[in-house]
């Protein structure tokens, strides 16, 4: 059964951000992760060490995370496609990074150029350069699986070769394994089913987080039900930023404020001040007016008496 | 856990058109009634044998209820506030009515103008008119506890006495007790625990269907939640239709589409066709042009590769 406790994992500066047409300026993207932050994400994904020229939106990926570093008690997550990216993030001094390996290889080649062997290799290279580095500097090495629910190119993926995939990033040496439904494709049962078949694979304490989209509604049922299983960690971003190119007017990314309203109505600690988290939506709309936010709670507001999870009392 | 096949009760011409501005034409009602039936619902709250100065829109109910039964196969619905209107239904020829009792006295006091004992005792009355009836044309009756999860005015409502309501329902006569969470307070905690209380309290089989509401985004993390329990009758709309109107864009409804779409995902036999339930919405906004739809499904299409549960095989 689930946790006491969860970690929200935001993820709009990077995953958010790298869909919209426009780019949001450095300050604005640092006053925005700022809020965040005092609203009590503990975790944000601020950007992704990619090409500028692909995604412009990412270009001052890490002077944000130079900069985001100075705000006290935040974990700096980036994604990184490559060994190149990964010593950029390291050299930025992030504390995560990701690498999306898409279990489906023809949305790989389009996502990031490479087949799966090339993914695989640039996750032991990364493992390589992480080695060497005192252990303070060392970050947090997640490989994550792409479109493991399904891809819009290539339709549902083989259990074998999902599961396949997963051990090959272990055995390369990445300290933990995620599960995204980049397409928004998983269902609560599909959901619940590859956390455990992954799992049985590679070992419970390896599979702690998920990235789960909205695309068709079942955002916050699939991560009810992946929190069912015991997960931990869930990505989400502020007014569910990020869309989806391919269906307008359906969202992309689960909403925070929803994900937070949801565990905290539960009695799980998320540590977000809900009514901080919603007042960051001012600050994302002032800076990407072109934007559609989404999100049910921020417009029906809390529940008359709302008072959320208890707040745990610090032992000494 | 769950069954294998759920039924899905479109709440749309009751619960959804009775919060509209304007009155939908009877000749509309049945075009669209008609094609919800042909995607395969096969129960639908028609509509609400209330005083036609308070809602006009329920005005032609008995009309609706005598051309709805001529639909081959499928289960008509109302609701009712009282004996009259119960009387009403049994003349029309309705197979199901509904009778709501808010669990949050205030609330009851302002949607029907009756204190709870006044509720019991018109549920007492109807009671005691339907076993006067030739046992062909007694509809099922089912006794509603509103606002369970928590009420706009009262916000949540002690246990004790929802759970007292349910015993009083029953005592009086009522073939079944549902749960619904009015105003969009639940979540999948408190759905799951009043669940199995009021089950505690009068049986297992007594509670078989749940009326959830999207307001807050959770309705499908509820409705997942509820069928974990064992709950096998969901109350839904097309398009979410209904809304709230305490909250501009928080829609009301949980969103038919979505949700057939979820446990279609599952596996979990529905009986409903989703393309012909999606197109079921142009015949609503053609007849309903200023009324906002939602639904996530239908905005971005299903899953490449998707096939739904599968269809169970008629044994002879």
């Amino acid at each position: 059964m689930g946790v006491s406790k969860v970690l929200i994992s935001e993820v709009g500066p990077r995953d958010g951000l790298q869909n919209c047409g426009s780019v949001m300026p450095f300050q604005e993207k640092m006053r925005w992760i700022r809020a965040l932050a005092s609203a009590g994400l503990r975790e944000i994904e601020v950007g992704s060490f990619v090409s500028p020229k692909v995604l412009p939106q990412m270009a001052d990926t890490a002077d944000v995370v130079v900069e985001a570093r100075k705000i006290d008690g935040l974990e700096i997550a980036v994604l990184v496609p490559n060994l190149k990216g990964a010593e950029l993030a390291v050299k930025a001094g992030a504390a995560k990074i990701t690498l999306p390996l898409s279990v489906s290889e023809t949305h790989s080649l389009r996502n990031i150029r490479q087949t799966h062997d090339q993914v695989i290799a640039q996750a032991v290279a990364i493992v390589a350069m992480l080695k060497d580095l005192p252990v303070g500097q060392r970050p947090y090495f997640e490989g994550s699986l792409s479109t493991a629910f399904g891809c819009t190119i290539e339709g549902p993926i083989p259990e074998r070769q999902i599961l396949r995939l997963a051990e090959r990033l272990l055995d390369a040496g990445c300290d933990e394994i995620g599960l995204s439904d980049t397409t928004g494709y998983g269902d609560p049962h599909s959901v619940r089913h590859l956390i455990r078949a992954v799992r049985g694979v590679i070992g419970d304490d390896k599979v702690t987080g998920v990235h789960l989209h909205n695309t068709r509604g079942l955002g916050l049922a699939n991560a009810l039900a992946a929190y069912d299983e015991g997960i931990s960690t869930f990505d989400s971003s502020l007014g569910g930023l990020g869309g989806c190119p391919t269906a307008p007017g359906a969202s992309g990314n689960i909403v925070t404020e929803d994900l937070v309203f949801m565990f905290e109505s539960m009695g799980i600690d998320t540590g977000v001040d809900l009514d901080a988290l919603i007042a960051c939506r001012e600050i994302l709309a002032g800076a990407m007016p072109e934007e559609e936010l989404y999100g049910f709670v921020p417009r029906a507001g809390l529940p008359l008496g709302f008072k959320g999870a208890p707040v745990p009392v610090a032992v000494e």
